[in-house]
């Protein structure tokens, strides 16, 4: 399995450049100049379109359309839903001597795409030449705003180079969009208005009923005419251009998608197109570095190297800082109606939808960069705890049941086996609950949300719970864990170790609720009818968990997992991935090859709770079984090298993990960026090589830096507190930016975290 | 769970009779009253249609149509195919006095239906009241030609009881059917043509592109007019009617699938259709009336019972020869491109697939009553080998994999758990070929067709076997046995031993073919390319293969079986059956219920390899643990049960077998009739009652009648010879009708069957 860059984009420390367009790229271009403010997200497609290859897209986080599944049996979804293209506002005609704009065909020089992430914009120019031998200097900008997330902008800048003469300029906007794999249209009925300066479009999807209202200002010299067709509306104006003057022309876009329709939202629509003709580009420009420049201030990571590995580490710097960018971009918190979806906002793959990766892998780095984010992710989950608890009753359970892929909180995932068993989400929730509350110390939210949501999951757990015919012992039967090359298994350890925890920690949140809030506690079992024998239950099951593991602390993946057909992955032939387009669906499942890690994603998740035996034990077993074919695998192996000193497999696994969408490793960053790998960078990078462990008492540090970096410099919030760790080659720096001191452990050793910094070298 | 009967229909040795129609049960009553000659099938409906509820279908054995599945995974279909409904050949119309013959809701009396199993006739007459009080009785008469299959029979006779006057009479052909589950019309392209006396038309599928040529001569007084809608032809006349004097009208009706197409088949269709005008109605009905008899000769099972059981053992007398009747309408041998769909030509239900339910559970019943039909049906696998070659390399294996589910030896099951996981159709075909030949002594069979095909299905194992990890022993990964309650299984006892005999078998089949006919395997080996290290390595696996049973020789279902949790099935609630439809579909495979026999299964196939002690232990250990959700499940027990000597268990897991659609005890009889399980009533006397074991060396018996008999009485036919065997409460004769003297077993004795008839007496 030799990945392999496929290096296309300059190198810089804060920006993405593309310089000489190569059509060939023209889809992993789109993928990674993506925008996105969470809500709003649109791909880096030409605003002119034309011939060049796209998967043209611009989305609106929430908004979805659904299709009938076959009816088959009891539990199975009988319905699916999927993020669908929005209104698309970068629409854009250019006509110059009866000529199309169409980079496809067009001949131009100069062309320069550039992603700028201390301020969030895309650029693109390029000198255009006509047939007839005019050149026109073309530049588009565009960004989403951070700030006041229903609104985008984009300007487009024409200067004659040696002519002066007319150009013919469309812009507009349309939801006449088609999505990405089935070439449909999920939009209808729309509405248009137009005025002198104003597009009005509204539209709504074709099942799900929901409606978008889209409006653009638009700053355009010269008598506009007005076109509708379809379900879209545009302006189109000939404008007369003069040689070595540049003109510009403005278009402020309003996108609305409130769970309102018709009337009310037309409203909210025009007042917030009002409302934005308040503030220039000019002035969301600079709103927009200032926002960017904040965000650095605590999230960048910084990486150093010695000359002779500067060129590298260039790369690696470019490459963090694009992860950093692109979680901002598609999560920040503030709204608690979306999650992550597997690719963001950058694609149709996965279908937009959010999978257990959020709390697995996500939820670290809002953990400590911006925890209110983490807390809007669970309250997601709190949110759509009522889709959770009937998809339990659809599996004949009691309590909620989180879907394992979802946009709205319904289970999605039209694969039965794995919807039907793979118990990961529900633990995950649970598990995310528990490590934001640990980290935070939010009791509040523990008390007003988390505890409900702890208590539902604990319920379907012990619904869901058998004991098995001869050891006697609890365990959970016919599942899929997080190694999907296995499933109807039993007693899979990580299900088992993960359920077991999730009771305990639902047992000890009730006992806290009790103890500190004994109305909410009252209230909180009337609303969920929990009756007093449940927690004993839950006692009973957690204490008679089946958990086998050799007199060495080799944990069995699941029952039957050590007498499986052995493969030797390393002897398979590189074509054949990934195997599921390669081999028989079936023949994935049958030995003891996994997928990624299971085993050792627990021992990740609960680190502090395994000796180093275990690990080093459990790692050396799996790691040669492993095949990674989930992105997030690598990461996770590469973390529990570093703790295990093996340095050399902590740096190879990490290995492409910063520019995996960048460098196209996985060859299928056209679809969209692994923004849940893109989480796992970061992870890797603090749990890894700064060693940073967050499940134990407080926080633990155990850096260890990778031989071709000489800095890795990064801050973390904690409780109120900034701190900074700047790792070099003779040791490691902390120190508090900001709050009160900090006792800490690094390398196992109890220290104290000030302004004073502190130097703690080697191990 | 308590099924329980649905009494309807009339007890008569020889008849179903149907008195005094009831709309409840008019699916029930036609698909009782169903027909078949192996090639044509027809429902029980109404001629004349009507308002009456009915699942109207008539059929051509492996006339059927594709769609295509979304694409998956590989090894998984892109397409399935099922069984449509052909010509409606019986298509009548009745108007008098302006009203048209709607039973549904016509004011009618004196309803009578009977089945004629001696002729293989259905007859059904009543008196139709019109509103202005004319009476006029209509007797409706159809077979279907058991020598000339492609011809079928309808008689109407009408006599008019207090009037004389005029009736508007209707007859057609029509292809504008419906599909019994989606209402859509799979056929196009219909050419129409008529004459003064013909009716012919002929179409054309939509997808599968087969062509069905339907002819019919009319023989009806007066002058008809033809009418031609869509793809419908008819005639239609004024018919006179005098009081008191019967008319027929009789149409002669051709049916012709041939696997030719256009302008050849329609000539082939008029060629037929003047052949058949040779044969008189009257005439056919008598070769039919002979047919049948020569039938019954062989094949008919007699019980009986004193006076205190004979109402009871009249209604299982009856029950046993509707069993009997239905197997030979569905086949009896002489084509090799159909085999038994679940539900026969009865309905569309399972999509007329065939599954390994033909050579399980079947080919018994032709074995002994007609080898050369159980010789037909091998040959159909043999004829699809191909299909099976292409299907293995889907899967990633070599040599042949039988389809689960089937019409035309594609793999048509949608469901990739049982097509991808469930081995036993390879096993079963290769059962069938062992048993067949170790039956009938048939080693031409053997050696021209069966060596090929065993070769292929070894070959099929040895690449789908692996070895276990841990026990270094040869084994199933990643299967679904017998039992579908467990998927994704590894070492199912079952597939593992059912593939160590089918390597073995294939192993002395080669060996056989290359001793007695070396040119015939020198052709083999080089047609199939097989090298001389392959049934070495099919020894070693043989050898090696892992069959778990403990010192007392139980033997696990499957490794990690024993550990499952316990589900007590007699405390599931009766309202929860069928599972699959009120259970979570993942909940039915977490426990250690199994759904139908899959150790025992494999006792009952290979009965006489296994000690009577082994199959005391694996019986009493599992039947407690077995739903029955199969209906071919309870003859399989009750055969073991006998064996046992376990009397009264074997006659109530007999129970209903013999009028399971007679008194619907499964209440889906309406969908068509359970075939195959017809198929395992007839097993479950013979190999139960009379304890005929047909594995071992010869023949052997054991017989057991049951309490509440006082006599079974039946012939097998055996290498040629016809052995006639009745059992009464002193003893059991066996005589020799035909053929040479034989050594067979009986309670394990040695005894020779001659002319003279031998008496053995108890156990």
């Amino acid at each position: 399995m030799a990945k392999a860059a496929d290096v296309y984009f300059r190198a810089d420390p804060w920006k993405i450049i593309e310089k000489d367009f190569d059509p060939a790229y023209s889809q992993v271009s789109e993928s990674v100049f993506s925008l996105a403010n969470e809500t709003i997200g649109v791909r880096g497609c030409f605003e002119e379109g034309g011939s060049v290859s796209s998967l043209r897209g611009a989305y609106i986080n929430g908004v979805y359309d659904t299709e009938p599944l076959p009816r088959s049996y009891r539990g199975i979804i009988d319905e699916t839903h999927f993020m669908i293209p929005a209104a698309d506002w970068l629409m854009t005609g250019i006509s110059l001597d009866g000529e199309k704009l169409d980079l496809g065909k067009a001949d131009f020089h100069s062309f320069r795409r550039e992603l700028d992430m201390l301020s969030g914009t895309l650029t693109r120019s390029f000198v255009w030449r006509t047939a007839s031998g005019r050149e026109l200097r073309l530049t588009f900008l565009r960004f989403v705003d951070m700030i006041h997330r229903e609104r985008a902008y984009q300007r487009v800048s024409m200067e004659a180079l040696n002519y002066s003469g007319e150009v013919v300029f469309t812009s507009g906007l349309s939801f006449d969009v088609l999505h990405m794999g089935n070439r449909k249209c999920y939009w209808q009925e729309a509405r248009t208005e137009a005025t002198e300066n104003r597009l009005m479009l509204q539209a709504r999807t074709l099942r799900s009923g929901q409606e978008v209202f889209a409006g653009a200002l638009l700053d355009m010299p010269g008598n506009a005419a007005i076109q509708r067709t379809g379900k879209t509306v545009s302006m189109c104006a000939t404008l007369p251009l003069r040689q070595g003057r540049e003109i510009h022309i403005d278009k402020r876009v309003v996108l609305l998608f409130d769970e309102t329709a018709g009337e009310t939202l037309w409203q909210s629509g025009l007042a917030a197109l009002s409302e934005s003709e308040k503030v220039s580009t000019e002035e969301a420009l600079q709103a927009q570095r200032e926002y960017w420049d904040a965000y650095w201030r605590i999230s960048d990571v910084k990486i150093g190297a010695s000359k002779e590995n500067a060129a590298a580490v260039a790369a690696e710097q470019q490459g963090i800082r694009f992860c950093s960018f692109q979680l901002a971009q598609i999560y920040n918190g503030g709204s608690m109606r979306h999650n992550i979806g597997a690719k963001g906002l950058t694609g149709e793959a996965y279908n937009g939808h959010a999978f257990w990766d959020t709390e697995a892998c996500c939820l670290p780095f809002y953990l400590f960069t911006n925890p209110q984010a983490a807390r809007d992710l669970l309250l997601f989950r709190y949110n759509t705890l009522p889709q959770a608890l009937a998809r339990a009753q659809m599996l004949d359970c009691r309590g909620a049941c989180y879907p394992i892929a979802t946009l709205n909180g319904n289970e999605a995932c039209s694969l039965w086996q794995h919807a039907s068993l793979q118990l990961q989400p529900s633990t995950a929730v649970a598990y995310g609950i528990w490590h934001y509350v640990h980290v935070t110390g939010d009791r509040a939210f523990l008390y007003d949300y988390g505890a409900e949501m702890l208590l539902q999951i604990a319920r379907f757990l012990a619904s869901r719970v058998e004991k098995g015919g001869r050891t006697g012992k609890y365990g959970f039967f016919g599942v899929m864990g997080p190694d999907e090359f296995h499933m109807m298994v039993n007693n899979n350890a990580y299900t088992n170790y993960m359920g077991k925890r999730t009771l305990m920690c639902a047992m000890a949140a009730l006992d806290a609720l009790r103890a500190e809030r004994p109305e909410a506690f009252a209230e909180l079992t009337q609303k969920t009818d929990l009756k007093e024998e449940e927690p004993a239950r839950w006692r009973e099951i957690a204490d008679g968990m089946y958990l086998p593991r050799d007199e060495n602390g080799l944990i069995e993946q699941h029952d039957g997992y050590f007498n499986l057909p052995h493969t030797d992955i390393n002897a398979i032939p590189v074509e054949q991935f990934p195997l599921y387009d390669h081999w028989s669906y079936d023949r994935i499942y049958r030995s003891d090859m996994i997928k990624q890690p299971d085993v050792l994603m627990m021992l990740y998740l609960y680190n502090t709770s395994f000796s180093e035996a275990e690990k080093r034990i459990n790692y050396e077993f799996y790691e040669p079984r492993t095949i990674h074919e989930s992105s997030l695998s690598p990461a996770i192996h590469s973390i529990l090298a570093a703790e295990l000193g093996k340095m050399e497999e902590a740096v190879r696994f990490f290995g492409f993990a910063t520019r995996l969408d960048l460098d196209n490793y996985n060859r299928n960053t056209r679809e969209g960026l692994h923004v849940t790998s893109i989480a796992m960078a970061w992870a890797n990078i603090v749990y890894g090589f700064a060693g940073l462990r967050s499940d134990g008492d407080g926080l633990g540090f155990a850096p260890r830096l990778p031989e071709r970096w000489n800095l890795l410099c990064f801050s973390v919030l904690y409780q109120g507190r900034v701190i900074r760790i700047t790792m070099e080659k003779d040791g490691t720096r902390f120190r508090l930016v900001r709050g009160e001191p900090l006792d800490i452990r690094v390398y196992g050793k109890p220290r104290t975290v000030s302004k004073e910094e502190i130097i703690i070298s080697g191990l």
